[in-house]
């Protein structure tokens, strides 16, 4: 297809936006630098302040730049968090009291704040995930390299982990599903259903998401190896600020 | 986090948005359905058209309702694809003649277009994915009830492949993998990498994406059980189209 001959040339908003994209792939501009203004750009081609801003709009609305109020538009290139959809939830990880998040930032610094834990009615879809009327949510938001990265609420039967950490702001080590395990509930199987779409207004404020970013929805169901579901966790994640992987057998 | 109580009440266009997704979530507003136009929402709100304009960009950018150019704003909720991470890629899928698509359509009609197939030098990420200075690439766009969904690009080392039917546009049954299988070489382990982001410009046009549709773009590596790199396979998907659904165990 990309070999196909192209029937118009493209228009100049879209060649510029290319060459500057290609310097950025090429590594010739790097995360942070900023890219040339709208000045430079319509100096440079002889065009106007509108084509120029439509030529910057491109790489902003593809994640590669970011713009900054009143000083220009960056090159954004975060590192990506690498997730490990299967090795990061091993029962090693968690039988041996590891935090999962460890595995997925691999010594940078990462924290969580924003931790709410309450117990109330769920919503139709968690009711009919976890065969259940009520439940405990535990809420909150990391951030690596001091940028917010995901939300995430986890959902779990209330009449099940009544009582236990799972309902503290510190569940201890290995964390939540080590307390599963405690209970005799431990998680054996995950299913994680991932979709993209455009961020809802106060996940953009939550995620300090610049216009044109898309976010990750994970939806993970936890099982225990009878079947029964003990956990339910939706997840939303930045995307310019993660790869998910997953390994699996023919 | 939802719990907080606001500071501040939503500007009118976000009410209006809010109130519309609303309908459409809880189905009374439905796919195809025109939602009500800007003039409408003028009158009804007492709002100006340039307020009445974004309560509707608000669920375009959501994904939830797409324009279709002079003739209004419409519900869009096509039935996503179940792509099954792993139960899709199954030895038993391809070992017995069966096309991967199938799984993933479950009878819904659904056609392959645009194959290209040739001989190239390998950029130089795929060459190094490969191990592989000269690849054999298969390029392909699947529509699924006549909507453009997917575009995908197998690439495989040139040397092994060469001569196969993997170089021709019908690859016998069980496709390419068994194919490969031929060739004493069946795939056995599988490494997807998941991001999103948003669509660059030859794939808007080749999926058709409204304005505001963010694209998943899964990387794929292929391994034997001794664990030669045997395909690397880039597919784009319209994230409005699809949910990822992957399985693994503790």
């Amino acid at each position: 297809m990309s070999e196909s001959p192209v029937s118009q040339e493209p228009p100049i908003y879209r060649r510029i936006a290319d060459g500057l994209r290609t310097r950025i792939l090429a590594g010739e501009l790097r995360d942070g630098d900023r890219l040339p203004g709208e000045n430079t750009l319509m100096a440079e081609h002889a065009i106007a302040r509108a084509t120029a801003r439509q030529a910057l709009a491109v790489l902003i609305n593809e994640g590669l730049a970011v713009p900054k109020r009143g000083s220009g538009v960056y090159v954004r290139l975060f590192k990506p968090i690498r997730r490990h959809g299967s090795r990061r939830l091993s029962r090693e990880q968690w039988g041996q009291g590891r935090a999962i998040w460890d595995a997925d930032t691999r010594g940078r610094p990462f924290t969580v704040d924003e931790v709410e834990i309450v117990r109330q009615p769920a919503a139709p879809d968690v009711a009919a995930a976890l065969d259940a009327d009520e439940v405990w949510v535990r809420r909150r938001r990391y951030l690596v390299d001091a940028r917010p990265v995901q939300l995430a609420s986890s959902y779990f039967p209330a009449e099940v982990v009544e009582g236990s950490a799972i309902t503290l702001h510190d569940t201890g080590p290995g964390g939540v599903y080590a307390r599963l395990g405690d209970l005799g509930l431990p998680p054996a199987h995950f299913t994680e259903e991932v979709r993209a779409r455009m961020p809802r207004p106060p996940e953009t404020d939550l995620l300090d998401l610049p216009g044109g970013t898309p976010v990750i929805e994970v939806s993970r169901t936890a099982f225990t190896a009878s079947g029964r579901p003990v956990e339910v966790n939706r997840m939303v994640l930045d995307s310019a600020a993660y790869i998910l992987q997953y390994d699996f057998d023919a």
